[in-house]
């Protein structure tokens, strides 16, 4: 604990634990897929990526093939999505808050981006369909399962309300569902692609369940938009990266994917209950969400604390914290921290909240 | 022959030779470099790219790392680079004709794109000073060696004089040298960034040296432009692809891209003297480009002859050519054809040629 107590610990940003990569597995599932598909994965190929591979996830969400496009992670699929769905000055809405990158993605296409205010089992369904009517947006992208920042998970009943004011009217949903699979308890719900397969799009990738520097993401969406999607991504990169969907395909053909994931949630469900239970023990006067999964659990500081002033403290106990004001695209988050928990271990947890709630008395002194 | 004589031949696509990419090695180099890097390639980096690679590059560029700057292949970093070097309506300069997604991707940035005619040995420099105090470009793109779609090499006084304007009209010179280490006959000329390092820009890519499907371009520029594209790639993906970057590391770091280049030297040459000798043989009427190296010989066809009516004759020959429209930023095409040697063997290149003679002699009838 002596090292710990003087060891710069970060909170900043969500990635995995680097100790959980299967590196002995990658080395031989990349040998097997070069040996079985090289001349086809080292070769130019279409812009919508390797077939095999999206044929698995096209099996194993119901759809076809044609639904399924692969790029270089998913977040450069927002773009694409940007340049399809909507024109400069049209409107997008997103969670209050929500992922930064998304956020910068949309203004970068020149996007208009309005939050709608995110309530412990998702967005607040009364302010959207007031703000439907008065910004009429094109699309809404949200994370329903662990979100990113706060872990929230959106109920069944907002996700079906969410659905049916899609339809009504006539924006799509962009759901990215990157955490869904490591859910440390309770049960899935249904995706909103499961609950209307034309309105919704799907995003997800390989980052959190296998690695980030392999660049695999996919969506699942109409044939229509996909189409688009992959004339886009061919202009843009001409091919995406073949070496990582060979080697996710390979994962997901030999059913290691499925024990990697089993093994990412052993792994993580702890760090999760450490963090919970920590912040109970040290910050009894903040609020949180019990987050059932993923990556990160959102903290709203006690009132009269403000996020900006206690990163200062924390940074002199050697506690980094991220900024927090990316994730609100509009409003105010000056008392909301992202708190990652995937990449550290528990006493690192367990240290880095007892520093944060050293940071949080100062400030409030 | 009889087989050849019936099957389909196609001569679109500037694509590597199949059968020559180095599997085993790949899966070795693969094995060694996840065995000593996996924790870094696996992980999210740095948008610029993975340092090992990036100080090989550099050193043999005689550059410091931080103006390397890798990308999921060199298109992508067009795009960057257009983001970076103008603004919706400026004007950027290409050869005409030019490689054609380069063309697109600066349109679809919104860049005006103005060719200036290429020659046997380059640009026409008293057209390109005269198109630049007509239209104040802000970029020239160019291809020095092996030009695309051409086979054109430009000149050592070219060269000087290129960056001699560029220097004095303040514009800055985007030089692509994916083929310049293909060079099959004669020496190399010095690079326009040699000539000018402040005011040229180098891209380039292992997709012809070793594998187009591992997705590694790179750029080498100043400083401050090298940071500004980091800045919009991050932005854009957050890390490239890191297996195909540790991959082409290993490959350079074990001295085995030499050993592949001189072996697709081996390979290639002797398609490139079956293609020029072929043309003397059977459409001594038509004029083409001596080229030493790379991927193209351009043809162009003989008087009265169109080269869409002439691919319409050739396809009932089972020869599909491509489009040659594409490369045309500006003025007549229609009596060129791009002529890609290195992905058939020399049966199939001397077969396509016969079956293009025939096509043109039916055209010309």
């Amino acid at each position: 604990m002596e090292g710990i107590d003087r060891a710069e610990i970060k909170l900043t940003r969500g990635v995995p634990a680097t100790e959980a990569f299967p590196i002995e597995e990658i080395i031989a599932c990349s040998a097997q897929v070069l040996r079985d598909h090289g001349k086809t994965l080292l070769q130019y190929q279409p812009g919508i990526g390797f077939l095999p591979l999206r044929e698995i996830i096209a099996s194993q969400a119901g759809v076809t093939p044609e639904q399924v496009v692969l790029s270089n992670g998913s977040i450069q699929l927002v773009t694409f999505l940007a340049e399809v769905l909507l024109s400069p000055g049209e409107v997008a809405f997103v969670e209050l808050p929500s992922y930064d990158r998304t956020i910068t993605t949309l203004r970068r296409a020149g996007v208009k981006v309005v939050g709608i205010p995110l309530e412990e089992d998702g967005i607040d369904i009364t302010f959207l369909e007031e703000a439907v009517k008065e910004h009429h947006p094109r699309l809404l992208y949200l994370i329903p399962d662990f979100q990113n920042p706060t872990g929230v998970t959106t109920s069944l009943a907002k996700r079906e309300a969410i659905v049916s004011l899609a339809k009504e009217h006539n924006f799509m949903v962009v759901e990215d569902i990157p955490y869904r699979r490591l859910r440390y308890q309770g049960g899935d719900l249904p995706t909103l692609r499961d609950l209307d397969a034309e309105r919704v799009i799907q995003l997800s990738s390989f980052s959190k369940l296998l690695s980030p520097g392999i660049r695999v993401g996919w969506m699942v969406a109409p044939v229509a938009i996909a189409r688009r999607v992959t004339q886009i991504a061919t202009d843009t990169y001409i091919t995406p990266n073949m070496l990582g969907q060979g080697l996710a395909y390979e994962f997901l053909h030999e059913g290691k994917l499925e024990n990697n994931i089993a093994r990412l949630r052993r792994l993580y469900a702890p760090r999760l209950a450490t963090m919970l239970h920590a912040l109970s023990q040290y910050l009894p006067q903040a609020s949180w969400i019990n987050s059932e999964g993923g990556f990160f659990v959102g903290l709203t500081l006690p009132e009269g604390a403000n996020s900006t002033q206690v990163a200062e403290k924390a940074r002199k106990k050697n506690l980094v914290l991220g900024n927090s004001a990316g994730f609100f695209a509009d409003g105010d988050g000056s008392r909301f921290i992202r708190l990652p928990f995937c990449a550290l271990n528990e006493k690192e947890i367990e240290e880095a909240i007892k520093r944060l709630a050293f940071a949080v008395q100062a400030v409030n002194k």
